[in-house]
Parts: C-alpha cells; sequence; structure tokens
C-alpha cells in the first residue's frame, strides 16, 4: 500500500449476504495551482485539479508544457508544492504561446466551490422510495446497463451512464467517450422531460467514479449511485456529505456499499 | 453500428504476423457551446467538449445544471443544435448561481485550437531511432506497466502512464485517479529532467486513449504510443497528422496499429 491509496469501511454484498468490511481506495485530493510573472505583473489561479496526490511539481510542469505555457525549464523560475498547492513563477523571458492566453485566463470548474456547496444539495432532493433497494436489482444493473449499450461492446471505446427505476429498468441510457458526458447527458434528459430531481432513480455508470460524478447525481436529486467500477476516495467523501448511497464493483452478484447501506435490504452475517 | 462509431483502417498485428483490418472506434468530436441572455447582455463561449456526438442538447442542459448556470427549463429560453455546435438562450428571469459566474468566465481548454495547431507540433520532434520496433517489444509493454503500478491492482481505481525506452524498460511511470494527470505527470517529469523531446520515447498508457492525450505526447515529442485499451476518432486523426505511430489493445500477444505502422518491423502475411 501507498500514499495514493486509502482504506475505506464498507458492506461487501455477495449473493444478498451482507458483512461489514474495508476495501482500498484510490485517493482523489484537490491541488490548488497558482502561476505568477513577478517581472511582467502576472499572478493567476489556474483553478483547480483533482488529482492522486503524489509528483504534483510534474503534473504541474507537463500540464503547463500542454498548454503551451512553458517550453522548458527555462520558463521556470521556481516551483514551490505543499500538499495541496502548487505555485509556479515563470522567468522573466518566459513567453507563453498565444494560444496559451486562454489556459492563463481559464479557471476551471472549481471541485473545491463545489464541495463546499455539497452539504446543501441534499436538500435538493425530493421524498424517497420507501423501500429498499434488494441485491438482486442492484447486480441487475449492469446487464442492464450493457444491454442498453449499442456500441461500447463493439469497441470497447465508450462509457455508459444510465438512470434506473426502482424496479431496475434503464429509462434513459448514454454512451460517450467521456464518462462526465455520459452523466451529464442522462442528467440533461432527465431535466428536459420535467424528471428533476430524480430521487427516485438511480445512477448506473459503467467505469469508474470520482468526485465529479457523485457531485452531478447529488445536484440532479439522486440517492443512489451504482457504479461497475471503483469509486475515488473523494467520491465516496462526496456521497457520504451528500447523504447519497454509493455501490461500487457491482458484478458477479457481488457489490460493495460504500455510503448509505440503509438503502439496500440485505440480510447480514 | 451507429453513427457514434466509424470505421478506421488499421494493421492488426497477431503473434507477431500483420495484416490489413479494419476496426470500429468510437467518434469523438468538438462542440462549441455558447451561451447568450440577451436581457443581460451576455453573450459568451464555453469553449469547447470533446464528445461522442447525439443527443448533444441533453449533455449542454446537463453540464449548465451541473455549474449552477440553470436550475430547470424554465431557465432555457431556447437551445438549438447543429453538428458542431449548440446556442443556449438563457430566459430573462433565469439566475445562475454565484458559483456559476465562473464556469461562464471559463474558457475551457480548447481542443480544436490545438488540433488546428497539431501540424506543426510534429516539427518539435528531434531525430528518431533509425530501428523499428518489433512486436515483442509492443506486447511486453502491458506487463512492464503492471510491474511497475503499485496500487491499481490492489484497487481498480488508477491509470498509469509510462514513458518507455526502445528496449521496453520504462523510466518514468505514474499513476492518477485522471489518465490526463498521469500523462501531464510523466511528460513533466521528462520534463524537468531535460529529456524533452522525448523523440526515442513510447508513451504507454493504461487505458483508453482520447485525442487529448495524443496531443500531449505529440507536444512532449513522442513518436511512438502505446494503449491497452481502444482509440478514439479523433485520437486517430491526431495522431495521423501529427505523423504519432498510434497502436491500441495491446494484450495477449495482439495489437492494432492504427496510424504510422512503418515503425513497426512485422511480417505481412
Amino acid at each position: 500500500m501507498t500514499d495514493r491509496v486509502t482504506v475505506a469501511p464498507i458492506t461487501r454484498v455477495e449473493h444478498g449476504r451482507a458483512r461489514t468490511d474495508q476495501d482500498l481506495v484510490a485517493i482523489e485530493a484537490p491541488l490548488t495551482v497558482r502561476l505568477t510573472q513577478p517581472s511582467h505583473g502576472v499572478d493567476r489561479s489556474l483553478g483547480v485539479i483533482m488529482r492522486t496526490p503524489g509528483d504534483d511539481r510534474d503534473l504541474v510542469l507537463g500540464l503547463l508544457h500542454a498548454e503551451g505555457v512553458i517550453r522548458g525549464m527555462d520558463d521556470v523560475a521556481s516551483i514551490d508544492a505543499s500538499d495541496e498547492a502548487v505555485h509556479v513563477v515563470l522567468a522573466p523571458a518566459a513567453t507563453p504561446s498565444a494560444a496559451a492566453g486562454r489556459a492563463l485566463e481559464a479557471t476551471t470548474s472549481c471541485g473545491l466551490c463545489g464541495r463546499l456547496e455539497m452539504q446543501s444539495v441534499a436538500r435538493r432532493r425530493g421524498p424517497e422510495p420507501a423501500t429498499p433497494l434488494t441485491p438482486a436489482i442492484v447486480c441487475a444493473i449492469p446487464d442492464a446497463l450493457r444491454a442498453h449499450q449499442s456500441v461500447f461492446a463493439e469497441t470497447g471505446g465508450l462509457h455508459a451512464a444510465a438512470l434506473v427505476d426502482r424496479d431496475g429498468r434503464p429509462w434513459v441510457v448514454r454512451e460517450d467517450v467521456g464518462r462526465h458526458n455520459a452523466v451529464d447527458k442522462v442528467v440533461g434528459s432527465a431535466l428536459a422531460a420535467g424528471r428533476l430531481p430524480a430521487s427516485d432513480a438511480i445512477l448506473a455508470v459503467s467505469g469508474r467514479l470520482a468526485f465529479e460524478i457523485v457531485q452531478k447525481a447529488a445536484l440532479a436529486g439522486v440517492a443512489v449511485i451504482v457504479a461497475v467500477g471503483a469509486p475515488s476516495s473523494l467520491a465516496v467523501e462526496g456521497a457520504r456529505s451528500t447523504d447519497v448511497t454509493l455501490i461500487g464493483f457491482t458484478r458477479d452478484g457481488r457489490f460493495n456499499v460504500y455510503t448509505g447501506a440503509r438503502r439496500v435490504s440485505v440480510d447480514s452475517e
């Protein structure tokens, strides 16, 4: 184990039987990036990157290189990193490319702000169904997702997201090369259909689960997320703070409940 | 097949033998988003989203909802979509949340601009090794990546990227919950070590391959990308326009060469 993983308490459900256990989850945490060039009066926040801690200087150098802000280490006067922030001072001679003007001005979608707002988000939720989900319904969701996926199996290149009713029937399924896009598409569809808050729906996703997807689900009033893949640490934390039931690793009759186990009916061992 | 996939000509390599074939790839394409609110004098570009075409209105509605720009359809006066752009007109009564001010100002990293610049990118590359890669070296890369991954196998929640030399030895391996972050970390590491342009290196990635990763690789002078997963249509297009060799679905002694097959030595059938 390294500092890139943490331990999360879970309810492990196998063939309808539940037991308390632990699971390792990859750490996801926000990193603030500040860029200054004192010789040119530049002092800007580049926003927040959600990342796994470690090699943060390399991460920011690589990002600034990709964005055309720096071309080599000669452009960097200094780079300082703490656990939560990296500060890059550009050398006086550094001349970011024209396209980089955009990156320098951009303040990307701020995970941290969202995080602070999370506590108030759960209040948007409407009344929830009184009956808990059965393990059989949870276990059937990945197959239901695949049955509606027209392309994923053909190319292995598309993520899927769906809103599923409490009987396990998907009422909107969308695919995209971007997993966030697939979620935006199903939420947008529910919005256009007048079905938000979707408090009686389950959000199903074909892959892994990062913080931002939990945030989108909570904002849509969704109370249960079922993922085929693994959640990140911040996805678990976000689900806890918004009282969302987060289920991951749903496959072969098994799944892990990371938060909100009260919404699932299981026999405890 | 749907309009979310397209056919790409490939060189399919199985156990060292090559044949010309076709593969289905998921379509990735840029969508420009424009937001106006005539009553308030607002007329802004929200930048470009790289997405799989289809349900573009839902995608943008979902995104604007997640960002706090709209709360319901009452906030939307009209929404028009063409193949390449969506234009949302906000109702006079719409009042984007305070946090949304950020989203409204943001111009996210522009894939299109990058695309236009791609032709000039390949010129950054240094001299390449004269000898082509052997299939054995390509096939060994996923195992080499896994051998250096400390966490991925434990949690299933981390992507990996590496720079690998022409003998198949990784010289920097990084993991992250974000696949773009993992690539930024290895490129940043190479930059800090004075090893850019990395014209003699192979970029190896554990998952799928979207356009932006090809762009980052090309900017770093990398001439060969080996992915365990599938590339998108725009990843293939970007690799072609920057003369990058793109190899995907590398597993079990097999791989597909999507572009630049001249850099791989194979026996043709």
